[in-house]
């Protein structure tokens, strides 16, 4: 049976977004049906689907943040789960920010990486705090891309991402395929590529799991800061370029990172989703 | 200064266009705007853009087809303009139905390309009149991709089109730029590459100029049609297999076709143009 849902489109360094508003949770999306909405010919298109849920309408949210009201149910564009989306929970907060749906300037919103906590810090732009695991899956990784091989460092921001520092970015070619990794992390792993460019400052490109390569990864960026300051432990502020923009990452400590960056809205309507 | 419009996002055969409703002709689209609109990460994401204008507000309109009631002002995704979108003109025209703006089953409708007639034939499925000119850039084309050359035969839809027939559609590869044309057609063309699957059924891949390789063309399907009706003239009636589903063709005489195929909505609303 075909669902009728109000949608938001949107993105954050261009890592776009579908935010659909189900805050009763009507709507409890299977597989085929967010693949249909972010096929970019056939559907709207996206690279993921966050749905908006009230916390207290949604177990699963109750169970991991009952403090916020708003629960992020973030799929990827091929249908699966994930814990977080860095770029997608600033989309996601504009959205709630332009509904009225949230009027202090920091609020926390649920997702299954757990609370999260958001600042607006001007008319598009916020900052989420995220916690971190440095290395959770061992002594690291063969990453590898056609007749290439790096070693890659994996990280929990809380979903899982394996940087690798390379000498040129461009010099990679498009990543049509997931590069593969060995060990390969059960639950697979973002992959991002990144480049030192100058003191503070790195480029990162990314492939993301279940989605392919992306114009942008806030957690990823995360990930490639945290990576990056292994060559300069003392530097707790990232400039972070991705394909779509720049995003930048405060490190604290070892435990956490806070992402900054923008969050734009472009259309606003209502999709039929066979 | 910033538009807002309303709009429709349809496909036909996974030809994806933003239809934008501007009856009264107040958002004559900059390049920049089409090109924002139609980019898939930023923007809405999309082959190409169909503004609804009613043909009394729209000079140019009246000039072309005076008896219609609405002008297809058609842009590819670079911002460019084209003659005709066989694919578009399908959700064009739903759009028109489904918003009671055209009432009769069958209706012209304005083009650069000149009138075109329309006809519903089912809920979702509408058959195009077109009118067609063979083979009037001369002796034909090598068309060239990577280190293979066919040789190629102009069609006009009237949108400028280069047929190449192929043994093997999968083993052309990725269309990621354009196949090289020699002659080089002054405006530009479309190409499709034309396998012969049965009688009177084909399958085709096309790279649309101003687009990049498409999931469909409709001109591109008539064209690819009256190409194949060469090997077997006595045929008028055609299926033609897309990537993005399939199309029927049918050919009267020597100057004119009848394609008919599906055309889908997918969401609507409003879209804040910068």
């Amino acid at each position: 049976m075909s669902v009728i849902l109000p949608f938001v489109k949107g993105h954050g360094t261009h890592n776009d977004f579908i935010v659909l508003l189900d805050p009763d949770n009507n709507a409890d999306l299977t597989p085929e049906q967010v693949r249909w909405l972010c096929a970019r010919h056939s559907g709207l298109g996206a690279d993921g689907v966050l749905r908006v849920v009230e916390t207290q309408s949604y177990a699963a949210g109750r169970d991991v943040c009952p403090g916020a009201r708003y629960f992020m149910d973030y799929r990827n564009a091929d249908g699966t789960t994930a814990e977080m989306c860095g770029n997608g929970i600033r989309v996601f907060a504009h959205v709630l920010v332009r509904r009225g749906w949230e009027t202090n300037d920091t609020f926390a919103i649920g997702t299954r990486g757990g609370c999260m906590e958001v600042t607006q810090l001007g008319s598009d732009r916020y900052a989420v705090h995220l916690p971190a695991s440095a290395d959770p899956f061992g002594d690291g990784f063969d990453v590898v891309v056609a007749d290439s091989t790096w070693r890659g460092v994996g990280v929990l921001v809380p979903n899982p991402h394996v940087v690798a520092l390379v000498v040129d970015l461009e010099a990679l070619g498009p990543l049509r395929e997931a590069p593969r990794l060995d060990p390969s992390p059960s639950e697979g792993a973002n992959v991002e590529f990144v480049e030192l460019r100058a003191p503070g400052r790195i480029a990162m490109r990314v492939h993301e799991r279940g989605v392919g390569e992306t114009q942008s990864c806030g957690t990823g960026a995360c990930a490639a800061a945290w990576v990056a300051r292994l060559r300069e432990p003392a530097r707790s502020e990232w400039i972070v370029e991705v394909p779509g923009g720049h995003l930048e990452v405060m490190i604290h400590g070892d435990d956490s990172f806070t992402l900054i960056g923008p969050a734009e809205i472009v259309a606003e309507g209502v999709v039929t989703i066979p």
